[in-house]
């Protein structure tokens, strides 16, 4: 049987008999049905049925020298033929820390895991044994992966997020105990008198304030350096910790978004890209912290290990990806996002529609409002809107030949240049062309 | 710098400098120092040192086949170059879906994650989703990953464990908070008598009773069919889901430990060897429990998703060796570890020592007490017992160039065969006769 012969259509009917909702992650799902990759190179793939897009979503910010680069397929390759996963180590792992540990700045210490999930857990629970205090604070309407408690309020909207001066805890899943909620504190994104009114009330229970410094669902808008500032005063005088999740935002500097700040946190969760495009989590940070996770303490206050943690086909693709990624490919990949985002501008500008554009490094997000969102309620997609960014996502995607992230997104990776970006830009003009009508009935309502 | 100028050692120092404890996971953790590979092929590892090893972990069970198996490299190392990550889907999935579930007469759907870990939280998730009720119930001692609700009790000893009738919720990681223990209920294991009166305490409030059913940290015996039976008709009874945390033990019949028994779990969590080698986890059931993860329904009840959940990487790798560990070599392979096993008894009885040998399918562990321990409590390793398994256990891999998992167990590897079963019970049988002095003064104290 040739791939040639097969539709997307056909392969969803098939998963739909096996995977729930024909799918293993809510990520790819599409309606009528998700598109299946045959091959990919850098900046291209082509799906199943032979056509080839551009790829703008790096699998959802994963991949930070686009698809197949030689110099990891080559490396991998060579690992694969010495074994993938054993019961003892690998140098891999010790040459990978040693990278990212003089890489950054904040890390001190670090551990592998196998996912940004994963990371956020261990950190958490790390946050936890060193402060021996049992509550979490976290942002309304950011991501961190899916441990209960990391996830709280991730999907809060106008009929359950309360008051603003003391956003309540939601589930994002249905059953989600009420211990988790009760202890997991919410506060607004970059509020830094509501946030502090909130954090004061619980002064005594919180083990740590997590933040993403650039958080994606919040609105991809950086965390001020005023906020970051005071979160980490406020855990100074309150023997909590400032803990970063930067699973997507290390892309933002050679030393992840956390070089931007005056003050550093104490633990940062890593993940996506820095596993070169293999499934990889990490924790780094202050090494009295991380002292928590040795197994030569005199007792096990923080037992952790994992099978595929650490494994050296992970580590040695990650490594490769990071050392590729130096200071000269940070900055040259920031200034062709930057490029992109002045020449989507000005298509918004052309096309006159009430739509603006926020970002960091080597991200961006487009919301369907003319002023720039300050937070995650201003930021907040309604259904109507929902259905006009999947309107242009569909457009982009089925017209356009153009993959964006599902929230009206693009993750850059080293593999695009100028004509990728011309490409982008011309495509989101034409989109947004075809969505001015219904856009200004939109916003007429608002 | 050539590989074999390094030292375990030096490799060591190294990574003292940069990974918690020198360690990414306490797996491969030991004094004093780890040992570090340089290449594996089926059960031979050589470290960087050059010495070659007999390998009867395979990475925690996770190795059915041993290493760098060629047609496991070979579909690999032409799905490297295709791509390993992507916001869409890709067949390799599809297929590996369509295998297992042909495979398994209780999987009806399933869905694809990164780890064990992660396999055990989606299911603990689901079943909260699905019952509508917020506890579990897990057997005292059982390993099921580093989930808060999962890990309860794990570490369990005499002076926490509490009476037998009611075992206490007891941390593992300090800092777990309290809500987590009120919602984790403890059983003992194949105790059906006082399993059922601690169940019936909670029956309006427990979404699912997690078994696993060969549990390792238990003492690696087999749930019986009586004890699985009373838990079947307990849940039918309430409203409860029977859950069975396979990670380890689906190789024990080529459906699954669960393939030994009557009745049949509502939900299985996989992991380990179902990957090829590469990280996975999957969790599997009823069409019916399933659909609470399905993005197509009017509201998100378990929205899921993950960066590297279901890569074609790791879903290509599962399918080609799960493919080859087929009806036959399930047989062959369990029927070689079983002539093992009456090696080893006969080592047993010519050194003449207090030593006991369970296990199932192509695993089993090693107890040093005259009788087959028949829970965990009985089971349990004083200081004492665990010092001699660590003596036993490190002249293994130091005289006898033998690796095996830290509590004593092996967990065989397709690629073993009577050579190397040979050298294991010699080693053994010398490693006895080393240990017997002390071992009859240890059960004189007992």
């Amino acid at each position: 049987m040739k791939a040639i012969s097969k539709t997307n259509e056909a392969v969803y009917e098939r998963a739909c008999n096996v995977l729930t909702g024909g799918v293993s992650r809510n990520t790819i799902f599409r309606k009528p049905h998700p598109y299946y990759v045959a091959t990919a190179k850098g900046s291209y793939i082509t799906d199943i049925e032979g056509v080839e897009r551009i790829d703008f979503a790096n699998n959802m910010a994963s991949l930070i020298h686009g698809h197949s680069h030689p110099a990891i397929t080559e490396a991998v390759t060579d690992q694969l033929k010495k074994g993938t996963a054993f019961t003892l180590g690998t140098e891999a792992e010790v040459k990978f820390a040693e990278h990212m540990i003089a890489r950054s700045g904040t890390f001190e210490r670090m551990r592998f895991v196998n996912s940004g999930t994963e990371a956020v857990m261990t950190m958490l629970k790390t946050s936890r044994v060193y402060t021996k205090k049992p509550k979490i604070a976290k942002a309304e309407g950011a991501y961190h992966g899916t441990y209960d408690y990391a996830e709280v309020s991730q999907t809060s909207n106008p009929e359950n997020w309360g008051s603003i001066d003391k956003p309540n805890s939601n589930r994002v899943v249905d059953g989600t105990p009420q211990g988790v909620l009760d202890d997991v504190i919410i506060y607004p994104f970059n509020d830094i008198e509501r946030t502090l009114n909130i954090l004061n009330e619980y002064a005594d229970e919180i083990a740590c304030v997590l933040i993403d410094p650039v958080p994606h669902r919040v609105g991809l808008f950086p965390a001020t350096e005023e906020f970051i500032r005071a979160i980490y005063n406020w855990t100074r005088a309150n023997d909590a910790l400032m803990v970063f999740d930067e699973v997507v935002t290390y892309r933002v500097n050679y030393g992840g978004k956390q070089d931007s700040f005056s003050v550093k946190p104490d633990l940062t969760a890593m993940g996506k890209m820095i596993g070169g495009g293999f499934p990889i989590g990490a924790l780094a940070g202050r090494a009295d912290i991380m002292e928590v996770l040795d197994p030569r303490g005199r007792i096990l206050r923080h037992p952790h290990s994992g099978t595929f943690s650490a494994n050296p086909v992970s580590t040695t693709a990650g490594r490769v990806a990071m050392e590729l990624f130096d200071q000269e490919a940070v900055l040259k990949l920031n200034a062709l996002t930057n490029t992109a985002i002045h020449q989507i501008e000005e298509a918004i500008k052309i096309a006159d529609v009430p739509i603006s554009i926020v970002g960091a490094g080597s991200m961006f997000r487009l919301h369907l409002q003319k002023n720039k969102p300050k937070s995650y309620r201003e930021a907040y997609q309604t259904k109507e809107k929902k259905g006009l960014i999947n309107e242009l996502l569909d457009y982009m995607f089925l017209k356009e030949n153009i993959i964006m992230i599902n929230t009206g997104a693009c993750m850059f990776a080293t593999s695009l240049t100028q004509k990728e970006v011309d490409r982008l830009s011309e495509g989101l003009l034409n989109g947004f062309k075809l969505l001015k009508p219904k856009l200004h009935r939109l916003v007429g309502v608002y």
